[in-house]
């Protein structure tokens, strides 16, 4: 019996519309998480995510074990007292920016000792520790702690990485402590390789999780790759579950992974573009700085009714990126925001509607029209 | 008859109770403008500055003049549109900024030539284009070309500068159109001299504006030998209109120059301010990036009813800070346009009440009085 309750609530091929219930409220699925590293979503406040539609939102072990450290976040009462988000958290394991970002790391059968970016101090996780500090973090949902496997990778060495991932998952499994409304993750690895991957959802299904994880996906290996690898991985999660592809993606990698039965996502994507002048819409990505927005009073997504659609020109937003001011990364990051979520909510509609390939048809059509003529 | 409409509600002492009405809303006063430089106050939605409590910003014609240009804004309906601002705003005349940030600039009798900071292009500031400047971006309030008198300038100095000021203050008038709820500020110069200032404020009288600014000072002369030239200055402007400090100040200087009967604020001190870490309170200015901060629950300031203060430790926004995050630029000056919003109100409520002294008092003993215990 699972502290994560999720309930499958209609099936269209192999998407699902669901509701995962956690402590701190429920979550629509497919959902959308976005990322908020630091203990807060780059550029916006809480209310302005929830205004976005977003239910619950993500954030890294990795970073917030350095500073302020989990300790430090749990004597504030938690992460969703500390940084003012009342609603469902995802925490990853830490083990990913491990990998990405720290110095000198070195992989050992016990865990993964490494320097420090900010200040290079030396600092180990185990997947007891990784286990601990999510608790300390106060984190509903808790990621196992993973290798993630690199890209490309030999059938070799994905298959030793997923091994000795899955050593480790049954490590948090056992460390991790049972709460109503808290839940624990399993991560399925192996690379690109059908038979690991459905050996590994194999092992994790036999620990039994709250819910299971695609991990080592969008690490350099293409669509096309990660597709497939779902295509063969997928059928091996148990239905009853919620499924998590991780750091998942573009606007079109979505709508394709919900296709192939994915529950959940996260990414730095629409946050990240909202920095760099990048606007999601219906029709296209735009690039803000472009000099043809300059005159135009319309607003970045004529269809969009987020925050900065409703109020703001595409010449304003322009004028913003142009003087490099503050307001410019908050009302892209608010729209982007809103467009993925208003990407989910339609998707689920259509699930429940059994249109989901009809949504799909509609949505590459528009996708592939380019933006709005001058005006 | 003024095309502004200004209710003298109460006196205090020298201080004034006023209400001011504009095309775009009324402003009570004394009140504080906080500053949209570039169209935006940095780091903040247009709702979350009216939610501090202002009712007026000032927005730089130099910058706008520059980039996106005062054309491209009229086409857009006005800064009030295509800010998202719809209450009044103030412009400035642009030549304080072609003073301290332009290059190569030459001041004649017709107007300042100068190459833009942005690309170096050249441009003209006239009284007559300064006014048509201000007309095209919709200020409520416009402010007249002037030449902002250094310090430290001779006597000699700073009557000829002055006197050129009036010149560009009668052409200014001149060219204003007069608009129901539109109208134009002049501009009191001549140093720190007594004689000189109380000269420029019979000149400008004389010509007739809808309210007078005081320009000028906090460009170094210091706290005193400021508020001496307001007390040989002010008394030679018209009770009947608002009078206006430009570019002041700290706390301690809006209640010093309230007390000199001062109507009118602007200052990019608590937005700026909010950039660069700092917090005013009641009990004077913190550094959040101070370690102290590190592990405490207490909101900035614990009398606080900001959004920053009822959502937000210390604790969290010191980790904002060293984060880099831009959540920390966006509460700190939510937090400080509060702070000084709740003074010129506090300063208003004590003048309702005939009880400015006793205001002044309490609040230099709260400023001395030093930041909380440490827990």
């Amino acid at each position: 019996m699972s502290d994560l309750t999720f309930d499958l609530i209609k099936e269209d091929g192999w998407a699902r519309l669901g509701t995962l219930l956690t402590a701190h409220g429920a979550i629509d699925t497919p959902a959308f998480m976005p990322v908020g590293t630091a203990a807060t979503v780059k550029a916006m406040t809480p209310e302005a995510v929830r205004d976005t539609g977003a239910q619950i939102i993500l954030a890294n072990t990795y970073h917030l074990m350095l500073r302020p450290t989990a300790e430090r976040i749990h004597r504030f009462g938690g992460l969703h007292e500390f940084m003012n988000w009342p609603g469902p958290i995802l925490t990853d394991s830490g083990g990913y920016q491990v990998m990405s970002l720290s110095e000198l790391r070195k992989i050992e059968e016990d865990g993964v000792t490494f320097r420090s970016h900010l200040d290079g101090s030396q600092h180990k996780l185990t997947p007891e520790r990784a286990i601990q500090i999510q608790h300390l973090l106060d984190a509903d949902i808790t990621m196992v702690l993973d290798e993630c496997t690199p890209f490309p990778a030999t059938e070799e060495e994905a298959d030793s990485s997923m091994r000795l991932s899955m050593r480790w998952a049954q490590r948090c499994r056992e460390a991790f402590r049972k709460r109503p409304g808290y839940g624990l993750f399993g991560i399925v690895q192996g690379g690109v390789y059908g038979e690991l991957r459905a050996e590994s959802a194999k092992m994790l299904t036999d620990i039994g999780f709250d819910g299971y994880a695609v991990g080592g996906l969008a690490v350099g290996e293409g669509r096309d790759l990660m597709l497939k690898t779902l295509d063969v991985t997928v059928p091996h999660l148990p239905k009853d579950r919620p499924r998590y592809l991780m750091g998942v993606g573009k606007p079109e990698d979505l709508v394709g992974a919900v296709r192939r039965g994915i529950d959940m996502f996260d990414c730095v994507l629409p946050t990240r573009s909202g920095r760099t002048d990048q606007a999601f819409t219906r029709r296209g990505t735009l690039n803000m700085r472009n000099a043809r927005h300059k005159d135009d009073p319309r607003p970045m997504d004529p269809q969009c009714t987020c925050y900065a659609c409703a109020n703001y020109s595409r010449g304003y937003i322009h004028h913003l990126v142009m003087a490099k001011e503050i307001l410019a990364a908050m009302l892209l990051t608010w729209h982007n925001l809103h467009y993925y979520q208003e990407l989910m909510s339609a998707m689920r509609d259509a699930i429940a509607e059994g249109a989901l390939d009809a949504f799909t048809a509609l949505f590459a059509a528009e996708q592939a029209s380019g933006d709005l003529d001058p005006i």
